[in-house]
């Protein structure tokens, strides 16, 4: 089994927080058709996304690395000048500043946007709403 | 939709990542029953993971972040000396250093693990396979 369960040399007490990201997490509704779930860690943050048919994430670009990880349905991904349609499984890693834009047809889509660090453009969203 | 949108001052032409998980990640066997398929990135780490039933990952802790999103399956999770029996859309965030440990009973599991920053073992493994 290797070295992978090995303990690190120091250990933590903090709590380490459960939930059920679709039921806990907070819902911002970002616009018609497009909510996020947003859970902030320290160095990662995690955000459940529902967009329903024909719905569309404008191009954009940022400095925090991002990764897309489809749970349901079917996303048109364009990242990096290419464009994929994502179904449940797919992902794409998108590096810092790489201009990207997602929207659905016909199908709604549920995806898992991950970035690290937590995306600051949504931290300060949370802390509005 | 507020600047959610807004395009980084700069942009960067490197290529994006698309992929699907399952079918083109490596897949390491740490042990009979558990199965990894990770996928590096810069300061993030996934790695999709497959329990088999009455398989068990043991405690253990590390400096990395961690934050598991259950797929499929269930899991018996214990961190932070918490025990939960998670299923799809359930989540633990994990601090750095805090010990956690994962076991199936009669179902299999399959989850993914975030880190960040991508965890070291991790990558180590991936180089020796």
């Amino acid at each position: 089994m290797s070295d992978y369960f090995q303990d690190a040399a120091t250990s933590s007490d903090e709590p380490a927080l459960f939930l059920h990201v679709g039921r806990d997490a907070p819902a911002l509704e970002l616009s018609a058709g497009l909510r996020f779930q947003p859970l902030v860690g320290q160095g990662l943050m995690l955000n459940l996304v529902t967009f329903a048919p024909h719905t569309e994430a404008p191009m954009h670009s940022h400095s925090e690395e991002q990764l897309v990880y489809v749970l349901d349905g079917q996303v048109h991904f364009t990242a990096g000048g290419v464009e994929r349609v994502m179904e449940a499984g797919d992902a794409v890693l998108i590096p810092p500043f790489v201009p990207h834009a997602a929207r659905t047809t016909d199908a709604p889509c549920v995806e898992l946007d991950i970035f690290s660090p937590p995306r600051q453009a949504l931290v300060d969203l949370l802390g509005t709403h």
